[in-house]
């Protein structure tokens, strides 16, 4: 991620992303939702988090719950997370056709901020249609660094509204682009 | 709100649904945000964090975060809500006229349940634009009692994706009307 000053750093886990975003995922029927960091006390913060709504006092209390984060997948790394959906993608085709490889998914990015180039959400929704893999980044803190903008396979136009404030939360960014790409219209 | 037994009860105000809302309303140029509960601690509570935002540390630490913060007003009750938009909008409308009245917003609900009858959020989008003032409702908790569903001028279709899954976050649902609502596209 980017920090206030514009440096690459390691964001910290937050609860509610957790959640929100796990939400937002198995409403719109998405497969998994991979929280990724470096940082080994964060992942074992959100390991924690989601083995009490997945199989501990919170799953039988509230099993709705258990079944959206039972989508989360805690990853070190974003190449990691790009392999595993590559040989999962790439195992299930496989199945189909009879052959065994891997199917890499391409990155998709978005952020605050306009670039040249980028995807409108209509353009990108009818794009999903054909079956491929996406991988759909967000960032917390500042933002997704640099790097991952410029290595991405497409960048998504920013979440307008009719002002030029452009501040929402991740958790409010993800739902809202869920929607756009995958709501019932 | 509704409880998870179906009873009515007064819920907790959650420190991310003050900043994730007000960061999607100002966003999507809403003009203001109403926190409503009849508990005085939990009113208590919102302000101190809200003056945090507005004129406390946080002010000059994040000034975009401010700007969405001070959408925020925290009120007892629904009716003082809806009596206090209409005093608002008519002394503006007067202002132009050249009379005073009252303006009464119309009230528009929207849940996670299907109902008969229900609006669409495209029909509800093109009917904003005559100029009438409308107060959204969101509930927390297991969401809105049944009488403000009864009473309420207008109930939105509920918002849906691909998948029977309809357990959003009332910040993930709340951004994503927004969005639908006053998006642009």
């Amino acid at each position: 991620m980017t920090n206030r000053g514009g440096d690459t750093v390691a964001s910290a886990v937050t609860n509610l992303d957790l959640h929100d975003i796990a939400r937002a995922a198995r409403t719109y029927g998405v497969r998994s939702f991979y929280v990724v960091t470096p940082l080994v006390d964060q992942r074992e913060l959100a390991r924690q988090i989601v083995s009490h709504w997945i199989s501990g006092a919170g799953a039988t209390c509230n099993p709705t719950r258990k079944e959206a984060l039972e989508l989360i997948r805690i990853r070190e790394n974003i190449e990691d997370v790009i392999w595993e959906i590559g040989e999962e993608f790439g195992r299930e085709m496989g199945r189909e056709a009879g052959l065994e490889e891997y199917r890499i998914p391409k990155t998709v990015v978005t952020g605050a901020r306009a670039r040249s180039g980028s995807l409108s959400h209509e353009r990108f929704r009818e794009m999903m249609i054909d079956g491929t893999p996406y991988l759909l980044q967000f960032g917390t803190a500042w933002g997704l660094s640099e790097e991952v903008f410029q290595t991405a396979d497409h960048v998504l136009k920013p979440i307008a509204g009719p002002t030029e404030y452009n501040h929402l939360s991740v958790r409010s960014a993800a739902s809202i682009l869920l929607d756009r790409l995958l709501g019932e219209r």
